[in-house]
């Protein structure tokens, strides 16, 4: 049986990646959750991870002894593994494209990952209006996922970017749950994808079990304080 | 035929790895040289790319009309257009690892990526004793290169990360030229390792090409002006 360690899912968007690649295709896998304790070397998080991987970090997935860390690696294994799965898409140029999204995902948008950090459980509007009318950086980012998207669904005619689901939406949920949390703008054509995306059953109930948590960690809470008001110091500034 | 994109040989590290891929193992390439004049909207090298690729960047791999970005999903179509030319080990466990450590080159290593961005002709010492004691964050990486290529080079006994070349060195290839012109310090196992990355043929070919270059490019060069003295106002400080 294969096992995928994640971390929070409040709050851990690479481990969510590979997690809904896994359960919108139907491998089965056992969840390993370690708790982000905090990232300290003598945490339980670190000390549990670097036990089994060099990096430390989540997702790791590990099929009979062998551990596969970084969610693009995991996702190329899958796709090895489970040939008939769709983790990627079936046409030799779809494939590639889904690949050149994937990787453009895994070291691009650094704005948009910095400034709005995924947090499942928060409604944070104003935050987000702030770092819009702010931030050009995370607006570009934005923009080229506007882009990106509307030219994948006009060229496939939806329902996703490739039509049928594949590892490409996967990459793209936490993304989808930063835009509907924050509340980026984004235009009529492109909202639907991402509702499309946030009521996948396996999103949905990737999002039930992140609202069971409520394990506040203020290492990932730029925004919020522990009583769940927003911490007015943590704004970002002009 | 296929084409692949790169920009100035003597600078840009990421087209150097597809680029790599491509020569070393004998796989016939169009290269498509697009010169750094300067990365803003408005100029050559932008307007060129923006017309090939969304994202307006190098590298770019173009199959007869299909244009694959990103390096990561270059290096997958290759390995799938070409199944027997070694793109990745041939036992699972192998190619899983290979693409364990190019993703973890992917999208980390930060530290060292941005304190010593690859420049082939320059040779900076003295810059290197100065990051390597003020910037933990770049020992820390260099610790962990030291890790994985030590792991990797005891399992196979080399005398490549796994065996023969494959993909993982054209990844850590742009950071042997590194580690070797800021000459920063490395244990006696591991040296060799990056000697014998730097006279593949394939990169003695790369290095020679960077070297008759001499195209200074002020906004690649943090630590030199353009008569090749030390930038003395641009030493990282601590």
């Amino acid at each position: 049986m294969l096992q995928l360690y994640i971390g929070n899912k409040n709050y851990s968007s690479w481990s969510l990646r590979p997690w809904l690649v896994l359960r919108q295709l139907g491998i089965p896998f056992e969840e390993m959750k370690v708790r982000f304790d905090s990232f300290a070397p003598d945490s339980h998080f670190k000390q549990t991870m670097l036990g089994l991987t060099p990096t430390g970090k989540v997702p790791l997935l590990v099929d009979d002894g062998l551990a596969i860390w970084d969610t693009l690696a995991i996702t190329e294994y899958l796709a090895e593994r489970f040939p008939q799965a769709g983790v990627w898409p079936t046409p030799v140029a779809d494939r590639a494209r889904a690949r050149s999204l994937c990787a453009e995902m895994h070291s691009g948008f650094t704005a948009l990952r910095s400034h709005c950090p995924m947090n499942v459980e928060a409604h944070l509007p104003e935050v987000g209006a702030r770092i819009w009318a702010e931030q050009a950086g995370v607006r570009d980012d934005v923009y080229r996922l506007i882009d990106m998207w509307g030219q994948q669904l006009s060229t496939h005619g939806g329902p996703l970017l490739f039509g049928n689901f594949c590892a490409a939406d996967a990459f793209f949920a936490p993304v989808c749950l930063r835009l509907d949390r924050y509340a980026l703008p984004l235009p009529q054509h492109i909202q639907p994808y991402v509702q499309r995306v946030l009521a996948l059953p396996s999103v949905r109930e990737w999002t039930r079990a992140a609202l069971e948590e409520k394990d506040f960690r203020e290492f990932e809470e730029p925004y919020r304080t522990a009583s769940g008001m927003l911490a007015e110091r943590s704004l970002p500034q002009p």
